[in-house]
């Protein structure tokens, strides 16, 4: 069990769905966070940076906001649904954006790839839990 | 003109919209930013934190968020006007619950009162940027 | 492998120490900082809540400062040793001050222990790293 | 008033120095990050992107201390002295650093200039408030 999954469950308020969703978000947003962070500093390190500008551009929106969704999911207590929804929907966003700009420079930089299916999972993550949140 | 201002005139990218909309949001993120923790501290101070339990929680969705939103409209490179629309929605969403949550504390505690106006003012601000890009 | 190691290795420009205390750095702040933000909204669902006042602090500027540490490690490219040095220095400082907090606690709040390991390996990686660095 | 002192003056915990000096380290710190992130997009958009990567790198990590440090800074209840000296100290570092790599700009790029300005401010306060706290 992961310490998020392990923080859900010691929590004296109950998730508002399914906890395992929720886990997963919570996860793959701090881990998409993670790794935007760090593949904005890795196209900053490349020969051909002004190639990269609008990947770093994207990068460092897409951890942003995947932290600050990753920290309002990690809250459950009076949970605002409308709050969540629409970070959420902002994070979806952000990953979609980030790891089709990621998925342009894949083939040549492996810090791309691998960003490019962190933001991909995130993505999934979010849907997934607006999903089941009924939104 | 405030740090702010000058930031988006020396910008080499030009600010998508009208640049006044642009400061008066950036400003009004930081500035709910920083209010909205310290509402939630305060909060925590006072005798009855347990009837304010709700105001710190949407206090600090509302700081993260708020935070998130003030990074991604300091960029003026290669924006996404989608990643953008979908962050100022958000923050507006915070603002609004934040605003009215402290509103119910405004009458006994002055730093709700404080915090209830800047979320006002940060909502307004992202909804007429909204308004401005034509969202 | 995890995530944050791929991105060490893929990152053009090279770790300035060895890579795995890195890795394991930069995991561990942000999972501490995600295990602060969900214990103080645990804290926060108590009944007690008066009670964990002091732990619910602890806990946010844990969160805020492992978040930035996290996010510092996370880059490569033209590292400054000083600034490094400094945040990791401030991040096991608050990790250990949520640690001891967290550990009164422990008894009583499930949560409490969970963040209490988190906060303690957290502050044991920063101080690793800080002696690879040779700091 | 700003509203950073009318959150200060409105919390029932007192700041534990005087309260100008927490006032303008707090505004200093929330512009430093403002100007900091705005800067490194700023930089970013030059046509000689490849000559500013040191300084984008030094805006990152200097944004992302600030907003920790202002946070940390906007609680006044229950506050750690280690904990806060250490991240002041941080700080004061980071913005030595970034208005160091700035001033090396200021001639040729306005908004380095602006972001040297707001980071010598920043380094300056967060001395203030260490002497102040008799650190």
């Amino acid at each position: 069990m992961t310490h998020a999954q392990r923080m859900i469950e010691t929590n004296p308020s109950s998730a508002p769905v399914d906890a395992l969703a929720f886990a997963e978000c919570i996860e793959a947003c701090f881990d998409c966070a993670q790794a935007c962070t760090a593949c904005a500093d890795a196209c900053l390190g490349e020969q051909e940076v002004s190639d990269l500008v609008k990947c770093i551009r994207d990068d460092l929106d897409c951890a942003d906001i995947c932290a600050a969704a990753g920290n309002v999911l990690s809250r459950q207590t009076h949970p605002s649904q409308e709050v969540t929804r629409k970070i959420l929907e902002a994070c979806a966003a952000s990953c979609r954006q980030c790891g089709d700009t990621c998925a342009e420079h894949a083939d040549h930089h492996e810090h791309c790839r691998v960003c490019m299916e962190v933001c991909r999972r995130c993505e999934s993550a979010c849907n997934n839990l607006l999903s089941a949140m009924g939104a």
